[in-house]
């Protein structure tokens, strides 16, 4: 059963065990996820040269592969690392960032899941979309839908690939097989500090490194996200002091707070 | 008639339609521009693989190219996406970061310009003389010469390629023909925080996605980013906690504080 | 004699010289080091591309060269403008960051150590140790070591290239040759805030472009690091907030702060 416990015993593992979590990520998020696994308690590497990709898979406890800004040779380092990874039986997550707004980049992220190596998709409502029906509207990254309307995408996302689907939104949905688990924290400011859903994905990875109940693993991470936004948007000027005053709360969070706010739904 | 008004009811504009902006922009920047592009009200999106950049501006009603940190790849990317602008018909902003630096970013500029498919060229006065001067010092990316001493390289370049050019400095200077718009607010910490030419040159390209008249739009960035800057020099402790109050500000601006404070030259 | 007076005069320097400082740097840290670079009152450049990076090491006054996201391309452009900044004369600061982590990282921090054109590595204990001794393991980019622990492997890499090593940790650690010089200074969210280590080499290098005493050079840097962390550990609510005071006070460091704080060892 995912509760409050859950998140509070995740954390705290986290924050004792410090996991490597590997990241081929986008340009844009890299500086802001480094910095949340950090204030989580993770420790964050980043690495794309084919070079050195399979090596720094070996030593992580958990993958992050995020398509954000894409490219050929980036796209390689993803299939080798997420090879890697499942040889090594670490969990992969996976942020199909923009899928549906470019036919290059719902393809890459089709090829990813198709491959069998994820074991959490993370995205916003049309990219989730976006993975099993053609002809989704997307603006650029953001999303146009809300995460309820992806709930039907989600469970035949998890049942065709035995993956857990997590859906950002106003409500967070977390989805396997027929499991689910709502999270209702969080903050309107949210979807206007660039970043966030890749921080969502990064916090997922670290989550699932601790736990091998993945759909409680991205639960818990979403329970975090939504925690420390809500709190940030308590003292805050703007989507830039949100952004420090997020990251800071991250580190911050307490079992008393996690206990006290969780909106479990 | 440029005025207050114009920067109020673009400004609200760019609030009620989030135009797409797509912007193939330098590594040390993106953070800072998709930040600047969400505070605005606009939806910032990075792309630069050609796989997909035509697309993404098919999507987009303002492109922004900037050569902060090119490479051939990258300039492909540019010219591709120039290209398909220019047959949708929507304004690309260039920014020519550190054109007189070296001989492969004055060459590279010059060149993008000289496609004829630039809406705004948007630069220091260092970098707007580079690319019609021969033999231009500059310091990297640091301007070393005054707004005003590039006015009549500004001219030129906008009688030669019909294009407006926006040249940043104390004073900020538009110009288009022989019309000209300064703009007199800002704050001397502004040149401290790394990005923020780059961020006037995407918000150049928000406010061209919501106005057709160019000089105007280019007037508008420059006075939401002096009078962003003004307000944030009210309340900071040094360059980061200015960074953190200007993208507040960005945010937070309302139609009073335009109308009290914009200073137009 | 390095002294509290060493630093307030090479900062003052810095300040009314503002060196320009060529980065090659990875794109986690591009952003944070820009601007700790300004904040310090230097002017950064960051620049990769083959068909430029000579000219643009020609026009500065310090290289950085760090591997944090290494790939092929880029330590090509790396080499290139290491032998530049030799035939210049001009110091070139190393920072092999993650070496001992992948084998492709550890090889090419030492091909790049054994070019004999780096006057300072500038690392954490794990990889300054990685340069030296087979099998160090070191967990991602994150020391698992003291600065005191890799005192042995910094004199053995002085002596045998002629070179000034910096080790940062809670003690910081300058040697050459014989000599060491210790700083004290400094506070513990400094780990939890991605890119310090980065952000210190920069900084290094900004202090020797003005000071070709590189022992003072590189120890000047670790002070201003440190005493700008140890202030902005005063005002902080976590890492975020953290990050922010620290560059508020990088440009804020008077000679009465520097003169009442420093702890040299």
């Amino acid at each position: 059963m995912f509760s409050s416990e859950t998140v509070i015993s995740d954390l705290n593992k986290i924050r004792s065990q410090a996991p490597l979590v590997h990241n081929i990520t986008n340009y844009v998020a890299m500086n802001i996820t480094a910095n949340a696994l950090l204030s989580i308690g993770a420790s964050p590497v980043m690495a794309h040269a084919l070079e050195e990709v399979e090596d720094m898979v070996k030593l992580a406890s958990a993958v992050v592969i995020n398509i954000g800004t894409l490219s050929p040779a980036w796209v390689e380092a993803m299939v080798r690392a997420m090879e890697t990874a499942a040889e090594k039986k670490i969990p992969v997550v996976l942020d199909p960032v923009g899928a549906g707004a470019t036919s290059y980049r719902t393809e890459t992220a089709r090829y990813l899941v198709g491959t069998g190596q994820t074991a959490i998709i993370r995205g916003n409502a049309s990219e989730i979309k976006a993975l099993v029906e053609a002809g989704t509207r997307t603006k650029g990254v953001d999303s146009l839908e809300s995460s309820q309307a992806a709930l039907e995408a989600s469970y035949q996302l998890s049942k065709k690939f035995g993956v857990v689907v997590s859906v950002s939104g106003p409500v967070d949905y977390v989805v396997k097989d027929a499991d689910i688990i709502g999270v209702a924290n969080g903050h309107p400011l949210m979807p206007l500090v660039t970043g966030l859903g890749c921080t969502a994905t990064a916090l997922t990875a670290a989550f699932a490194a601790i736990n091998p109940d993945y759909l409680q693993a991205a639960a818990g991470a979403m329970a975090v996200m939504g925690l420390a936004g809500e709190l940030a948007g308590e003292s805050c000027a703007g989507p830039a002091s949100f952004q420090v005053a997020f990251l800071d709360w991250l580190y911050r969070l307490s079992d008393k707070e996690i206990s006290a706010r969780l909106k479990i739904k």
